[in-house]
């Protein structure tokens, strides 16, 4: 039977434990998915994954900076999903992002699975923030306390994501995760509240977790973590 | 690059929130891996597999029972792999669990990576249980609270099992996960504790986890799980 594969690059859980060091390249990651995100290395930004493309979206003074991504740049954690639409329903009126992830999950069946989100439309509001480059001393709940964050009226673009059922919740973050980037490629990152005006909605099945780890990164081989602390930081920081 | 493909069917935590079902045949199971474990449908004992073999240890009155499963039984759970030792190591003198379980661990490459293991050896104490067939009302962690428990000396068998990183604890259990079966297949089951005379012990690096959903059972998909619960339930049942 064919799959719907999600390929998952590390865990998130060790990205907040402070291996910023990227270790898979872009070129490599995109093998696996057309859509997706991640960060970069030393969590330099943003990275979106929309119709096999990378960008990364950074936090630069007044206005975020996006740029598309070069196949050789490496990332710590990403996670990728050749994504196919299972249901996909237009929204015809304006809701806010918790209205419209309402209506997204009357569409699951059932909240045990992972999926892929991909929404294109207009926002009357899109709220993003971005992780500042920083080293692994500084630590990953610490760092997004002070995100650059950026707001956007009646802007269009696309919303592209996962949502992880809570049991995995350390190896991703349970529920949404979601980056924007704009149809022009000026405004994205990570995505914090929105209102739609109106877009186009797909919900990708998941059947398959593709988990990968970095085998030959001695940081991530001998890093200590404690589990219980790392799902606290996610709560907290995503 | 060729990796070393951790199969796991279904997450424990789904079989903790009382999910029993079969779903996925030992026939497509052993297509995954060699070694590893498991139950059976209705959580009908504890699942075995050795060199390609599937066997099933059932709680009878003062013994277990021990008997090759048929390929077209059902497995509501289980993790298996096509077991490469990396580290083989002969133990010559007795130890208990605890003290071998430190010893394999001091050949890890850090704890954050799966491991398959795979001990060939005497035991002078093996302490197993099994889990008894059960109807989906009988919560797993009150049915693990009465789980016939059997003890045998001086014997001479495999135990088979994982490791899991803390971080995926509830998709798995962190740590050891180890089932036992005897080489003159009359005793196993689900390993407590155990004293080793002397052995071989296997370690097997794990690259990837191949993580799979019973995405067409209807009970998996709309059941209502609580991570956190789980957890819980696993540290008491595990």
């Amino acid at each position: 039977m064919e799959t719907n594969k999600l390929f998952q690059y590390n865990t998130l859980g060790a990205l907040m434990a402070g291996l910023y060091d990227g270790s898979l390249t872009v070129g490599e990651l995109l093998e696996y998915g057309d859509l997706g995100l991640g960060t970069l290395d030393s969590i330099d930004g943003e990275l979106i994954v929309l119709d096999g493309k990378a960008y990364q979206a950074k936090g630069s003074g007044d206005k975020p900076e996006v740029v598309e991504v070069s196949d050789d740049m490496k990332v710590p954690y990403a996670a990728v999903i050749h994504h196919e639409a299972e249901v996909i329903f237009k929204q015809r009126f304006e809701m806010t992002d918790q209205e419209l992830q309402k209506r997204i999950e009357s569409y699951y069946d059932g909240e045990n699975l992972f999926r892929s989100i991909k929404i294109h439309g207009t926002f009357a509001k899109m709220h993003v923030r971005m992780i500042p480059r920083s080293t692994p001393d500084e630590k990953f709940a610490e760092v997004a306390t002070h995100q650059p964050e950026y707001r956007a009226e009646n802007i269009t673009g696309t919303i592209v994501g996962i949502w992880t059922p809570e049991i995995f919740h350390g190896v991703s973050v349970a529920g949404y995760h979601l980056h924007f980037i704009s149809d022009d490629h000026t405004f994205g990152g990570h995505v914090m509240d929105y209102v739609i005006s109106e877009g186009q909605v797909e919900v990708g099945a998941v059947d398959q977790l593709d988990q990968r780890f970095p085998v030959q990164d001695r940081q991530y081989l001998f890093a200590k973590f404690n589990a219980k602390d790392i799902r606290g930081d996610i709560d907290k920081a995503e």
